[in-house]
């Protein structure tokens, strides 16, 4: 039974998926799924990420957590439309909160680039299709080399892998080479990035590199 | 739809955990449930326990895991019984599959301790009773200080907490006392510890504690 309805569910949220890209392309927005541990560092990678792209892209930002409305405060700092939806007790956001969320922030602003911070969980967000361009996993060097054999869809869907806090790597038994490989094991095509958002640390590449992907 | 179906789930686990439980006092065995994101430190934070406890008190472990049996083969290093269990796609242990592994494990050994390691995430662990006598929540001082706010039912249902890496609180701006007042907030009951689980530091504190629990 509960394999049925997560079936319905699931056939439910990718319809929404399927009307939230329509809406996206209609608009020329390119809408990127940033998914993560609680604490990987995904706000301050947003903002820095920000910081370097908003002068010649309209960037707006949909904020997903639990709780609190703290990680919106912050973007919103940085002068970008910034639209907060909290779950409650959901673990991931959905086509259909996403799709409320759009229509919302494209009322009054006109954007290139959407980023949504998703809930702080390596799992469920995985599976959910929001009808993103992308979806970004974020993977911080003080959570362990391992998550990624321990994780091993949101490896296999993602398109992009940051390996961040890559200025803590010192203190830490973390080795790269060995997340480097799991990572081309579980998806031959994903692009991994090796920086540190909070110093800036190899940030350069990866904001060639969006910049490429949206022009 | 949706909301009496989840209730119908928690139900069914709730009817679970209370055989667990009743299971778990007959034979003496105190479970604890450890819940925390993924690389907070939990399986680090479990060795060394084990390490501490085992000269006194008959260990065993549950390890939970999406995939793989690195966690269980860290364990079994430590000459201790454990029972791995892959949920596969499941973000969270229940009731019913602690059961079986409940089982299993005391076929053949006698325990006075079982140690559970969920699911590495803040969101859903928190939901499931599995017949636990207490969680404990271990958050790293890499992943903020925002956590205990926005990671709320996990904070107010633990009964320890666990500040987990603190040999790395230098490098970070993690704020100890800004914890500890959102620990309480949630909380008035629960237990803060404060440690490094790979090092040793504070740990004996936490022993000495886990110690007078079971005795």
């Amino acid at each position: 039974m509960e394999i049925q309805i997560m079936k319905k569910v699931l056939a439910a949220n990718d319809a929404w998926a399927q009307e939230n890209r329509r809406f996206l392309l209609e608009k020329s927005i390119c809408m990127f799924n940033v998914i993560g541990s609680p604490g990987a560092g995904k706000t301050t990678f947003l903002e820095r990420t920000i910081d370097e792209l908003k002068k010649d892209f309209r960037v707006g930002v949909i904020e997903g957590d639990i709780a609190t409305t703290t990680d919106a405060k912050r973007i919103q700092k940085k002068g970008v439309p910034v639209y907060q939806i909290n779950t409650g007790t959901a673990c991931h956001l959905d086509a259909n909160l996403i799709n409320a969320a759009l229509l919302e922030l494209t009322k009054k602003n006109q954007f290139d680039i959407i980023f949504v911070e998703n809930i702080g969980n390596l799992v469920c967000p995985a599976e959910f299709d929001i009808g993103e361009i992308a979806k970004i996993a974020i993977l911080s060097v003080t959570e362990g080399d391992d998550k990624v054999q321990k994780y091993p869809l949101l490896f296999t869907v993602a398109h992009t892998v940051i390996i961040n806090k890559m200025d803590l790597l010192k203190y830490t038994n973390f080795k790269v080479k060995s997340v480097l490989k799991d990572c081309k094991k579980f998806s031959s095509r994903s692009v991994v990035f090796q920086l540190d958002s909070l110093s800036g640390t190899g940030f350069s590449k990866w904001v060639e590199f969006i910049k490429k992907f949206k022009k």
